[in-house]
């Protein structure tokens, strides 16, 4: 098998860690794989140049920072090559621009234009193993660029998809993607398989194992994707696509959402465009509105909720601020102490009563939804925060996830 | 003026000093000078990556040493620009391939091809200040390599000569080029001006502040080169032609080196070809042999004398010991306790009497001379090492150096 392995920062955080991710490289050559590495720069190092950069400048020139940033990858992917060498394996260290990583040239979060692996499959060809500087490519000036946040699990991704790779394992620190947070529900399983789709989803809803970014991109390039642990040999979750999980489950996890907020707008003037108007501003504030519910009232005037993530809370009020001003809203009612419980699965598609369990198994439990909102393979409730906890678990029961 | 300003690892040790500098070069652009930079890595970092590299192999892929080293000259790079960004200059960072800077293939001791200077004249024509990651080009193959020691100053001198600049100034933490070594003579003067040839006798005769591949490199180029201190305002050392020095003083400057030892062979094997043998397998043991003195002596067999790094004495014994089993040559005598005074100037290709002068003052202090070798610039003397500042301050003062 070809195998593009990724390993971010807690992964190659000291020189000991380093040689524990050689180890494991060095078994999957050993097993008869050939072996892609991508790899982040060691933990605290990318702070440590911020920190520096910060120093100097509030605001600084984005391609310098790429230039400073992108550095702590190269150092890692030489320590790696270099601990591969000395166990007797043929590796080598390659940048951004040598793996043939080309973005467009917006600095600091560069989107990956294209990757020529023909220099990668050379050096695979004449049997090497190697070790790429992940989150790094090179702009068509020539300049070196980084991906932002995630971006080495990007790296890993986009040159699994141009290699044609059998798969792209992501080592975390956390062994696989779990049918709910085991800190909340104790029973909660680790998933042996998941579809692109439903990651998406949990990611959105608060997962933080993988970007979105990561999860799209691996999905549009077909590339099957494993999150697993670099701590342990435990087997990790593939992400794949949905035809090759045999048994699709009704429901794959439940995610729980703390950071929300409730904005219910009172009494809206009758008048065409003015929801349009409201988001609209919103949206030039930078405010991410999520959960949207509108009714009409018994007076003809229209009644507005929605959700907004709790650090955007201010800046949604003084928006909403400005409509009452002008008497186009009555009343505004604000609340941030609720939470977002919502099921994923893909079995929602193909299955009826998926919903209708969820709020039966909130009713027996005596919990008010607040809001509801719904998509192919997701079902959202909005509830009291307090309620978080018992939600979660009763959803994971209900749904029989813990079996 | 075009200038190039190259700061080496002391100079930007930390964040203050990076500020430092950066008020340097800053300075320099208000005089309405066009400044290109070249930096090293923060002192210590590139040792703390050996460390690093030497944790996993004794002998590491050297491609990936380059790999790992020339990422600290990037981040200085970086950090500098966006310093000089912060004062309202208009930076970029490059890195050696930026720069246009190509190399051969020997990773970890590259030597420079060539220089594509069109990115740099485009940027600096944008009014672009340019700071450039030195010691560090890329191969023909694409691949990242470093220069060796010393490497970014043989960069800045590359560049400088590239670019057709007016002025190379080398930063460092001493403030020029002395008459002699000021701990042994206090007396001693910080020259004005000296030339290539002068400069390349006195670095090679143990004086640290320049290394000799980078003079040669500025006397090819006809790089104006200045050395000067990064921490004080005083004027340097201008390195240039002879032609550009109007009034050649005899004698520029003397040189000390301790780390020398004498080995003596008595009753040589009178065959041809003996002394090339005895040469050539020292050579094959990396023994740098410096001064040789050749006599015949009274029953017809050669006697021989030379010199050799003490450091490399150890070595040196054992290719005589083979010769000694061999029956070709009767006695060797080493000697670790001697030193080699030297003086150096330009004036001596026109003026008898120099060497003379060298002579009496030795004798006049009682100091025997052991050996003495002598090309058209130099006069080389060994003594015994009791009297190294002895010799060193009598001939200051006999070439009236302190005036």
């Amino acid at each position: 098998m070809l195998i593009v392995q990724k390993f971010g920062g807690t992964s190659v955080g000291d020189l000991d860690r380093i040689q524990n991710v050689a180890n494991r490289v060095s078994a999957s050559l050993k097993e008869g794989n050939q072996v892609v590495v991508v790899v982040s720069a060691m933990s605290g190092e990318t702070n440590k140049l911020v920190g520096f950069a910060e120093h100097f400048s509030k605001n600084p020139r984005r391609a310098d920072m790429d230039m400073l940033l992108s550095s702590g990858e190269r150092v890692t992917s030489a320590l790696l090559s270099i601990a591969l060498n000395e166990m007797g394996h043929k590796a080598m260290s390659m940048s951004g621009r040598n793996a043939g990583v080309v973005t467009d040239n917006s600095h600091t979060k560069a989107r990956i234009e294209s990757i020529d692996p023909s220099i990668m499959k050379k050096a695979l060809s004449d049997g090497n193993v190697i070790v790429i500087a992940g989150f790094q490519g090179v702009s068509e000036e020539g300049v070196v660029t980084t991906l932002g946040r995630g971006g080495s699990d990007l790296s890993a991704v986009a040159i699994a998809g141009s290699l044609e790779a059998d798969l792209c394992e992501i080592y975390t620190d956390v062994d696989g993607i779990y049918t709910t947070d085991p800190r909340i529900e104790p029973h909660a399983r680790k998933l042996e398989k998941i579809s692109y789709d439903e990651m998406l989803e949990l990611a959105s809803l608060g997962a933080k194992v993988l970007q979105n970014r990561s999860v799209e991109l691996a999905k549009k390039l077909d590339v099957n994707l494993v999150t697993r642990s670099s701590f342990s040999d435990a087997e990790g979750t593939l992400i794949t696509k949905e035809e090759n999980i045999m048994e699709q489950p009704l429901v794959s996890g439940i995610a729980l959402d703390r950071n929300q907020a409730r904005v219910s707008l009172v009494g809206i003037a009758d008048r065409p465009g003015i929801a349009s108007d409201i988001f609209n501003r919103l949206a030039t504030q930078s405010v991410n509105v999520d959960m949207i519910i509108q009714n009409v009232g018994r007076d003809g005037h229209a009644n507005l909720s929605f959700t907004v993530p709790m650090n955007e809370l201010a800046d949604a009020k003084s928006v909403i601020n400005e409509f009452q001003e002008a008497d186009e809203v009555d009343l505004a009612d604000y609340d941030d102490t609720i939470c977002k419980v919502s099921i994923v699965g893909v079995g929602m598609r193909s299955h009826t009563g998926v919903a209708a369990l969820a709020f039966a198994t909130m009713a027996n439990e005596n919990i008010n939804i607040v809001m509801i909102s719904t998509s192919e393979i997701k079902v959202s409730m909005v509830v009291e925060e307090k309620y978080a906890e018992l939600s979660v678990r009763s959803l994971h029961s209900a749904y029989k996830l813990d079996s």
